[in-house]
């Protein structure tokens, strides 16, 4: 397996890199945006700015992984895109991670650049998407579908036959009883309880979640 | 150990499946109540109707397995009851499962036709019933004891030393503290949190969960 | 390793006993409050009282192990503590325990005395204080910090960076969202989902968490 160079420096990438090492890979550096973060001494290996690892790095004697955990979908969801978008034209290739202590159903269907943390369950059928997290002790059960960047955070339950669509966050300990659509670029708040179909776009929370808005998100995306 | 037949076919029984082959059984067949899914090749093996497994199979030869993963009580209870019921009057035996990516504590009893799902937790001195389901990473802690035909949903939580009875549905996500007593053919809705104890046949739920009705449940039972 | 007698002869000793037994540890004894409880056969092992541990047990050949499970701060935890005080002046030393069904990343901190259970997950860069209980199936995650005598009950979740105070209760299922800063001898109510942070000494419950207070409360602790 190649050497990996982590995109990210903060607390998710250290989650990743935890992954990554109990799985025996090798890890060459981290990234930073903040050029003044650059070799702080978070890690055991260098923390370099995103031109560092273009100048230094053949994309065919590294893999990436994004080391970046998203909170909100639309913006953020589009800003961590982009980077990949970026690195994928440049001709490199992602890895994601599948930690010893999570169980993958053999009878699942995981993308190679998908993240399962520790303590996650992934039920038989399931599938989970390009560069989509199931965090810390998150489950997925039968039949799921997760789409690409869509984020589970940590503790968050799926019963069966989930559909999760793209560039969504589901919430600290939220859950989603069986059935449930969720479409794209959605947002379920932290201990939601999900009982029903949730439209594209649209941010519930609460015990049954019901829909929420706030003054700024009426506001214009500039 | 003798090859298994699986009771359904459609998600519970994927999850049942793939416990049971995790543990290194043998599966036959799963079987369908609709005759027109005879034969779909959603999995490995054949899918057979009842009357073909009674056809074809000896009881002496074969084990069965629940696959049917009812979420309501009383009627689905029931329902499920007749046909476990129906099989064993045949001479049938079932087996449950304990997948290996779950910790079911030595100090713990667990009836053989009990299922523990991945992620599962059972503490000491916890009991678990007859054809009960501890289902995908649900946690029974210390000397708890759950019913006959109960079924905790994907991400359950219980804490110490409470009493679930027979045919309870606790569904997905939710939460009961120590020393709850929830009576038999209770349904603990998605998400609740039970602080306070629940009589035989009610139905619950919210933060903290109280009774709730619906107009179809004061109607009789036909 | 030392053998070990447990202070506390309950559930949550069960646990304990069940967790250490799984280390390979040895146990001798656990104890009791209740004179009339001294020899019920519980467990395997001789239950006594603290009066007898101190006359039969030598400091230097034995370590202890704490098996009370609390509930509440504030006066319950300046009890435990005051226990475990009489035995650390007495030359004791204390032992925590690490299930072999949790994960503990190793880039994680944790005290010596802490106590992880079946199914945890402790994250990368997490810190856990001595005497703190990270009870079944709850997780902490990367950058969080727990105070000494906290008690994550059984299904907690906690996102990344969050800081528990000293000598904290957080109730089964709860769970909190990332950066929130809890102070001492808090108590987070099972089941609340925690999205704002919580001064010292409060009492906090619900979806979201909110403060509460009952007569009782407001009288001076006497």
């Amino acid at each position: 397996m190649k050497p990996v160079v982590i995109l990210g420096c903060g607390g998710h990438a250290s989650v990743v890199s935890s992954a990554l090492l109990t799985q025996n890979r090798m890890i060459l550096a981290s990234t930073t945006p903040d050029p003044k973060a650059v070799n702080r001494s978070l890690y055991a290996w260098e923390i370099i700015t995103d031109e560092d690892l273009l100048a230094r790095y053949n994309p065919d004697d590294i893999e990436l992984a994004l080391g970046i955990g998203w909170t909100s979908p639309n913006n953020a969801t589009f800003w961590v895109q982009r980077i990949v978008q970026r690195f994928l034209e440049k001709g490199f290739q992602f890895t994601g991670c599948r930690h010893p202590f999570a169980w993958i159903a053999p009878e699942a269907c995981i993308d190679p650049t998908a993240q399962i943390h520790a303590g996650a369950v992934i039920q038989p059928r399931a599938t989970i998407g390009p560069f989509a997290i199931i965090n810390t002790r998150a489950s997925v059960d039968h039949d799921c579908t997760i789409g690409a960047f869509s984020h589970l955070a940590p503790g968050v339950t799926l019963s069966g036959s989930v559909k999760v669509g793209d560039g969504c966050h589901i919430g600290t300990g939220a859950s989603v009883i069986d059935q449930i659509e969720i479409g794209t670029e959605c947002l379920i708040a932290a201990g939601s309880v999900v009982v029903s179909s949730v439209p594209a776009n649209s941010k519930v929370r609460g015990v049954p979640a019901k829909p929420f808005f706030t003054v700024a998100q009426h506001q214009p995306d500039t």
